[in-house]
């Protein structure tokens, strides 16, 4: 049971945008800090800026920056906005389910609990409570900035 | 996210045993009777066998029965079994990291504590709880026995 790479890179955005604070970001830096394909984050940054999660302004002074305040972005929210099945088993999801005891199973409410209670736990947490040592992220991240700011 | 196919047939295996009270299944009836393939039943079973879940019995009259009680088969300790990979992330895997933030991210923790809320969740309940309602599912899966028995 993993998330997508389509999660895990949203939040590597994210996080990426609030170290460096109000200083927009490109693509391809975020890319080469975590040493992804850029190809991959194109789709992620553009998903992240139609929910409002992050800005992009054009020009040469131009990027990423976030949309809102990192203690704004709760994690389960963003999770249930980019994770593209949280159904756990067949059965959970919207279209109906092939399983013949479908509709006197037990096991789906159960699992479906464990669902909750896996996203209840991330809807307590914020960008800002992992993006909250700062300082010790920016000089791994963002090697070509300074320490401060 | 979702659990793997595997996990799943592994609990409905488990289901049909405990609907069928004592009295020995073949792979082909279970595979037929939740019209899921027999070939992805075998390794489930061998597996299941291996761990004590089941008992196989040869001859004319033989199969799978359950090997404990329904009370003693814990969902929460069966999908830690089956379920090849809980790391939900990468960095939560038993190999080394390639996130050059591993060393100092809040992120896995918080992961962490909400795949440990699922599995907590998933330990409360037994396959006693998911087939309580068995005179429910036998005519379902079953239909060459009798309701009672």
């Amino acid at each position: 049971m993993q998330l997508t790479l389509y999660s895990d890179y949203s939040i590597r955005v994210l996080l990426y945008l609030a170290t460096k604070n109000d200083s927009p970001a490109t693509i391809s830096e975020v890319a080469e800090s975590f040493q992804v394909s850029r190809n991959h984050l194109v789709k992620v940054v553009h998903n992240l800026s139609i929910n409002g999660y992050i800005r992009t302004t054009r020009g040469k002074k131009g990027g990423m920056t976030l949309g809102r305040s990192p203690e704004l972005i709760c994690i389960g929210e963003l999770l249930r906005k980019t994770e593209p099945d949280f159904r756990i088993v067949d059965c959970l999801g919207s279209e109906p389910s092939r399983c013949p005891i479908d509709a006197v199973c037990g096991l789906k409410f159960i699992l479906k609990g464990a669902r909750d209670a896996f996203l209840k736990q991330l809807d307590q947490y914020t960008l800002l409570d992992i993006t909250g040592n700062k300082e010790v992220l920016r000089p791994i991240l963002i090697r070509s900035l300074p320490l401060s700011g």
